[in-house]
């Protein structure tokens, strides 16, 4: 077995705590907005931790965004418009938050976003990072996987290339999506909201432990890797014609062969699944992506190997073997 | 016992199906898109069954409502008020509804208008009456309770006087509110979709049966009784600072006695009954009743003894005993 070398990152002391970036997901709304008034319990020595309420408008109407979804905003694209009257509301706050938690690229942002989210979809609780190849994010999923307990995480891998990032966490340096389901939008439950204060409590324990000079040794971690989103099929109008099957609703993340059931005409027929390999769906039958004709997430699990990670030591310089 | 008097009513020949009503709940729209296009399974042979899709601009943003919910726009001062431009889109529509599938208390109306409605609460199949002194209601609702194979199906009497009467079916001589859950809005779940087409099968079985000469003979009902919405416990500042306790969470139509937990605050309190008696709550943590200050429904279980009920025989008029 290969063993690796060591990747050095600098130490972390700002950290933004995000929720609201759709307004109608409630549980880091209202962890958010506890937090603003309490921030007690997000208390670390070696980091400073910032609650913010990303899409105030939205979160008062409850609906997840008023012009367009501020979590596909980040482009570089969007982010070097010039401000003029007229932008959309979230393309506007999406400058903002690039100004107020970056801006992206720079030394002087956030070192970490987590960004809360909530799905109708049975996701369970779902560490969602932009790229695997960042290993502090690696084991950060990897340390709240394992220290959780009783609660099992999936990790999902967008595996974004930087030219192509869009969303809120993309701005600082690293980036976690915590996301919580089954949970119908508009709606906040006890249990989901506890679950997520735990992962977020665990992910601050995780930066202020690295902080303190701890060093994460090299594992294994299993991660689910975005393919590709699969629509609904649509009749001769564009209008769905067929639903999410009975034996696949519910079923996020279990195996889904070639010639298993996807969906349900209004007819009764049922149609299959026509890949060449078996695929591990997620998001399924969420709500706000029926918009984006996505019936559910298609991703594909594998095994990655991290490499052993520990603070830059002070004084030192980033050198080979080492990122930031 | 006391034996009842048998009851008659007129045949009914005219029964509109309506979906999106609200129009995020999708059961109802794709059924009723389906039936617009296939309207087969809804042939009987002594009644016209027309499929009314309400609230179209609603149903294409995939929102509740544009203006105001529309079901709570079927009041005597709404569809009173002239017509006049700007006027909520709702409010005309309910006009609208009224003149189409009415007008309410006229006899050329619907005879009877049966509503699809989803919610995101475990309330499970429950069937919403206006009235429980309505005869006619609480027999299609007791006959689809035992008829329906597999399903229960609870019955839900919001006991509103007429003067008092406030949704889209009141407009017919008789209303059946069909509300599936759970269901998280602007999603469609097969499982549920199939629970709501039995239960307008069943319903539409009933009144044919019924318009053929069938008696129902006398028998008990046991229904929820509507008493008063909870609201949620709130800050100074107005703010929801507690949730549906994890314990009363999901546990529709179950008793809740005095001194049970209902709300637990995000500081870890828990907030119990302070009611004198058992209730029933049901529509708990519903998001569309949140701005509605509804946190749940308290209602009362009580058994109801109906009298049989049989069809006005032709020639006949309405005498003693008979009601229309």
């Amino acid at each position: 077995m290969t063993s690796y070398r060591a990747l050095t990152f600098a130490p972390l002391s700002r950290v933004a705590l995000v929720g609201g970036t759709h307004g109608n997901e409630m549980s880091g709304i209202f962890l958010t907005r506890h937090w603003l008034k309490s921030p007690f319990e997000l208390q670390r020595s070696t980091l400073t931790v910032t609650p913010v309420l990303a899409n105030q408008p939205a979160v008062e109407r409850c609906v997840r965004y008023i012009d367009r979804d501020l979590n596909r905003c980040f482009t570089s694209e969007i982010l070097q418009l010039d401000s003029k009257d007229g932008l959309p509301l979230e393309v506007c706050r999406a400058k903002e938050l690039d100004r107020l938690l970056g801006p992206r690229g720079s030394e002087e942002g956030m070192h970490l976003i987590i960004d809360l989210h909530n799905t109708n979809a049975n996701t369970g609780n779902t560490l969602i990072i932009n790229n695997s190849t960042n290993h502090f994010c690696t084991h950060m999923a990897s340390y709240i996987q394992r220290t959780l307990e009783g609660y099992e995480c999936q990790v999902l891998a967008l595996e974004l290339k930087d030219s192509n990032l869009y969303d809120l966490s993309s701005v600082a340096r690293h980036d976690l999506g915590v996301e919580v389901g089954p949970q119908a939008h508009g709606v906040v439950r006890a249990e989901n909201m506890e679950r997520m204060r735990k992962i977020v409590q665990t992910a601050l324990d995780f930066v202020e432990m690295f902080n303190q000079g701890v060093e994460f040794p090299e594992c294994d971690l299993d991660i689910y890797r975005h393919v590709r989103n699969m629509d609904y099929p649509r009749d001769a109008d564009g209008e769905i014609c067929a639903v999410i099957h009975p034996e696949r609703q519910d079923r996020d993340w279990l195996p889904l062969h070639p010639g298993d059931p996807i969906f349900l005409t209004l007819e009764g027929q049922t149609i299959r699944f026509d890949g060449d390999r078996t695929v591990h769906p997620t998001f399924i039958n969420e709500s706000a992506y029926y918009e984006k004709k996505t019936a559910f997430s298609v991703t594909e699990r594998v095994r990655v190997r991290l490499p052993p990670i520990h603070r830059l030591r002070e004084g030192a310089t980033l050198g080979e073997g080492a990122s930031q």
